[in-house]
């Protein structure tokens, strides 16, 4: 087994701003790509993590996007509007639109925001739990601009669609968020990265190989597979809602759309739906039967070994625990990020930030 | 096997009316309930069509809902508002719901309209076509005000959840309509009756008994088991999204929600989302883009006696074929029929209407 990095999230995090300054971030952009970063890390979700850095900086080579670009409203029609990122941080962009849908939701009670001409944008929980401590309900759809094509369709067996993610943030006065967060596909694509890394097989009813067969090893979809919508062999509903994403986030913003990919470059297109809560219930009121609904969910007798949880809640747990052992990371993500460091004349050693291993996890 | 009838849908139509006249609604009750019930036998959708008017008549005489009942606006704030249906059908309180929802975006982009205090609400796909028609994007999610518990939630093995359905419509100028109509269980209720009707057994990974055990049988569901969330033993995403629409339906409304039922009455407390097309794309390449997507989609390799559809492509396949072999009724929904129609005095006999039985069915 390869060796595993445990760094603490506030060490981790500087050394992410500092190689944004160094690439040319100014101070703000450079703050919240590591705070973004690293908070998917401590949620759990390691490949929207601080993995992405080395990537975003070789894109910035490769003239994918731009840093401290300023996004800009392109039509505004009040509680509608449709933004550009400028081909820049697709955190800068979505973060700007989820603020411009924040206002208008308090504006006219709801509000649909689009953006486009944007990057990676990373966890779209983070949006969502934006939205949520706006006191407003969060819902993020997000496309590629018709590339990233991993998903056969139901009944298919060739790549047609993307995994197509949603996510839906609820405000609440918890530590934690309520939220989720989705690929509209059975499972995302870095789930299998880290199968095929690791030499693990997949779970059945994930994944076909070129021919279209089942299968369950990572290589048959590295090697022109494909994977199955949600709800695998059986997921024409995961079908149906990845289909419902690419119209809100690809074709409604113009942002490109599955089979017609007009620009060359990743384009996280998104569409943002905010909902002032106050407009219907008493926030309090609305608080409060949520907390019972959870309560009543995770009163239900659990299957064994199992557990019924809430919206958000492993990731809640994962941050708790990784908050006191450190961020995990392979030798192989610290020995990318550390050449970027390098190359941006950072001088930070990550492998001397290491912390002590976790003598016994609770996961 | 039990007789079939096949009921031309122009008379199952009058017949629908006259009957909804008879018990208490006026004209334009009677006919819009008349043609969404046949529509939803037309698209193949039985369990949602006419076989629910002997139903709804039981529900008046328990008091359930009344006839002739007008919807109003509860409360109003331009692009979002509350609608009671003030315990009336349904199909009226949401069809009045979508106009103003429709009518609301066409105003400010995008509306959020609740509306709760009705009864069953029929097919959410009839008020996400009537969006589509107004060249608007419609997203209807629809819960049970807190009743209908059936599903369990992930990681559960008991009944906590409806089966919160969800429904999206998209403009086109095809005769037919783009329009998905799903349940975020795993099936929707109906189907299992219809197992169970026909001493089928259920395909696997649908359904828990009442130990929480996985089981095949429909009689095990019926005897308390549950159905599992849309993507089966492996659906947290179905569960997840199960949450999200009891959210926008049940406690956004005020409707009502699961643990908490303080009324007693079914309600299909219901939220809509409706977005103007023309406030980010222009119609018609939004509607020539959307014609190339779902070209590209079924362009895909096919599995082995499987085929790609879009989005509404077996119900328009279907009603093309039932305008031609009628409508197919068993003998027990027509002998629930007959008498509802024979105790409010509707000189029908729906047996003599019967066209032949089709020799051979594409299907």
């Amino acid at each position: 087994m390869a060796q595993t990095f445990y760094i603490p999230p506030d060490r981790l995090r500087d050394a992410a701003r500092q190689l944004c300054l160094a690439s040319g971030s100014p101070e703000a952009e450079a703050g919240l790509l590591a705070e973004r970063l690293v908070k998917a890390n401590l949620a759990g979700h390691d490949s929207h993590g601080i993995i992405r850095l080395a990537m975003y900086m070789q894109w910035m080579r490769d003239g994918i996007f731009q840093p401290g670009q300023t996004p800009r409203i392109v039509t505004d029609n009040g509680a509608t509007c449709l933004i550009s990122g400028n081909r820049g941080y697709g955190q800068v962009a979505a973060e700007f639109a989820m603020g411009v849908a924040i206002d208008r939701a308090r504006q006219h009670g709801i509000a649909g925001v689009g953006v486009t001409d944007l990057s990676h944008i990373g966890r779209l929980a983070d949006y969502a739990i934006t939205a949520a401590r706006a006191s407003m309900v969060g819902m993020i759809f997000t496309a590629t601009g018709g590339k990233s094509v991993l998903v056969a369709p139901a009944g298919g067996r060739t790549r047609r669609m993307s995994t197509n993610p949603m996510a839906v943030g609820l405000p609440s006065d918890r530590d934690f968020p309520i939220v989720f967060d989705m690929a509209t596909s059975a499972y995302a694509e870095g789930k299998f990265r880290v199968m095929q890394d690791g030499g693990f097989s997949s779970p059945e009813g994930l994944l076909i190989d070129p021919q279209g067969k089942p299968t369950t090893d990572p290589e048959d979809f590295f090697n022109g597979g494909a994977i199955l919508p949600a709800g695998g062999r059986n997921g024409y509903k995961g079908y149906l809602l990845n289909f419902m994403v690419e119209v809100l986030a690809g074709l409604l913003t113009g942002g490109g759309y599955l089979g017609k990919v007009e620009d060359p470059l990743f384009n996280n297109c998104t569409m943002m739906i905010v909902i002032d809560v106050t407009r219907f219930r008493e926030l309090a009121v609305f608080k409060e039967e949520l907390e019972d609904l959870i309560g009543y969910m995770k009163d239900s007798p659990a299957q064994q070994g199992d557990e019924v949880l809430y919206p958000g809640e492993l990731e809640a747990r994962r941050e708790t625990e990784r908050l006191r052992t450190g961020i995990p990371l392979a030798g192989k993500t610290v020995e990318n990020l550390q050449a970027e460091l390098d190359r941006h004349g950072v001088g930070i050693q990550l492998a001397a930030l290491a912390q002590a291993a976790p003598a016994a996890t609770a996961s």
